[in-house]
């Protein structure tokens, strides 16, 4: 099936996107650097249209659904960022968007997705949001757009390799976090085809291992366990995205809770950008030094920088109290 | 005396800080767009090295001061990011900085000054410090660096309006915050002779309006009555940067301290950075929807980034309850 995805495919999103999403840029610190031993570049979709990556892929699916003359409302289920990018891509493209949202979810995004002219239908818990959802996508005139086992979901993600090979040709690795693996499944098709050399990493939370297992045993482990702050981390794979991992990724990185604090406390204090607990999976490995990208030049999609200002403010006190809120800055 | 700064002087600091200083990329938001209704270009000066744009023109500064020859010490007085961007010119260019910091400071300024190796020295108030200062500039081998009364200080800003003019050519306008004018002389030279077409306009404090009074009466009207969050901007015109504002500014726009706290809130939220107060005081005119802004394509210099997260968490809250947490979305 993941031969459904190919390199033409995420071209031709690039066109749809083309004015529509932002470009987004890439930033750079020497304090990262230092701390991480690395070269490090940030691709920073938290600046993209509602505040993360995920209008990419929404955006490029649904207007898939409009080429095929498809009338009436959308349809998704998601927590948060994928919900926005469809809520903004149907205002944009005049349809109407109903978003299961399963709790629990940042209210931001909440408010994000109605504010975009989007029906909100709140779901307690992920089971009882696929009740919800069966009983609407039985309406004939919705569309359902899946988060990310989506092949134009997942082409529109891979739009953020190709801008990121543009601003950076020699990246030793790329780095991102993976929940249901639709933006890493993108990234891995995209460099698989145009820089091949490039390693592509998964960044997964400790608390929600469920990819890293899937891709071990080839079968899609559910995300069952869940005991993460990052919120776009908690759905599994899909039968889409778990064959373009095995095939492509390099490895995984696991994260600890207080890792993702420390990233958004640094991500603050240093580099001068809000990011979610999410984007957070995707630079605590550095932070840490990990041994196999010392000395490289990295790539990291910072994925989306929408989160409750609670929560943030939380997580830089409990970052600041986790080191004796001691540290000095250290770039050189 | 304002003829010392010209665009060649400029241009040389660029090639000073050729590899040295970051290029800061431009951020775009169609949220900001909406809310404003202009085009609006962020310069990210905030993503700059030590946080700030303040680095440009310490490291011209104290690069000139190698020319010379100049051995020993390079001293300054600054309450937070000249005093950084000394530190940190020092260190890579390998003399002892001492900083006199009045206060009060951003608790992260001093650990950021002392961690690049600085000797630090603090003043009670700016009085004390001026004292401090004096006996320290008595001694042979030490060289003061003015942070904003300085040829040398001047055109190192004023190559963040060189890189602006590459990257957008056709503006309307640039707003930028004033404190001692240093920022706004660089703008306004390099402005004058690349684009002089382009507007230019100083955004101060309602608590601290020394600038505009100091403009309006040709005279350097000391900063006395100072009661701004705005650390930044708590200083007075110098001799050097007061003709050449007089020569070059179209305005000023007044900006109360409610609304420096929605700037930053409305930057944390939407635009995904993280901005100190001084630099929201150039975002909150747009947010207001200032008239001679509308329709217009207007640059901001977002100065820096350099906040405790104490305050900045207070300002989220404080911007939250101003607008009974209601906020919508409301990009289209």
């Amino acid at each position: 099936m993941s031969d459904r995805i190919t390199l033409s495919k995420v071209t031709a999103a690039r066109e749809v996107l083309h004015g529509i999403a932002h470009t987004t840029p890439i930033v750079t610190s020497r304090s990262l650097d230092h701390e991480s031993n690395a070269l490090v570049f940030l691709k920073c979709e938290n600046f993209q249209r509602t505040g993360s990556f995920k209008f990419r892929g929404a955006y490029n699916a649904v207007s898939q659904l409009k080429l095929q003359n498809h009338r009436g409302s959308v349809i998704t289920v998601s927590s948060g960022n994928h919900a926005q990018g469809i809520a903004l891509a149907c205002r944009l493209l005049g349809y109407q968007a109903q978003v299961v949202m399963p709790k629990p979810f940042a209210e931001m995004k909440y408010r994000s997705v109605r504010s975009y002219g989007a029906t909100v239908i709140v779901a307690e818990d992920r089971t009882d949001a696929e009740q919800l959802l069966s009983n609407l996508v039985d309406e004939p005139s919705a569309a359902f757009v899946h988060p990310f086992n989506d092949p134009d979901v997942i082409a529109g993600q891979g739009t953020v390799m190709m801008e990121l090979i543009e601003q950076q040709p020699h990246l030793d690795a790329v780095l991102a976090p993976v929940g249901g693996g639709g933006l890493l499944s993108g990234l891995c098709v995209t460099s698989h085809a145009l820089n091949p050399r490039t390693k592509i990493y998964a960044c997964e939370p400790a608390g929600a291992l469920d990819a890293m297992e899937s891709v071990k045993e080839n079968r899609i482990v559910p995300a069952t366990v869940l005991s993460t702050i990052a919120d776009g981390l908690r759905t599994s794979l899909g039968d889409l995205t778990l064959p373009i991992l095995r095939r492509h990724l390099t490895g995984f990185f696991v994260v600890e809770e207080r890792e993702i604090a420390t990233a958004m406390s640094f991500a603050f204090e240093r580099l001068k950008v809000v990011i979610e607990p999410s984007s957070a999976v995707a630079l605590a490995p550095l932070l840490r030094r990990e041994s196999s990208l010392i000395g490289k030049r990295i790539g990291i999609v910072l994925t989306g920088g929408n989160v409750d200002q609670d929560l943030f403010c939380r997580c830089l006190d409990a970052a600041t109290a986790a080191e004796g809120g001691t540290r000095e800055r250290r770039e050189i």
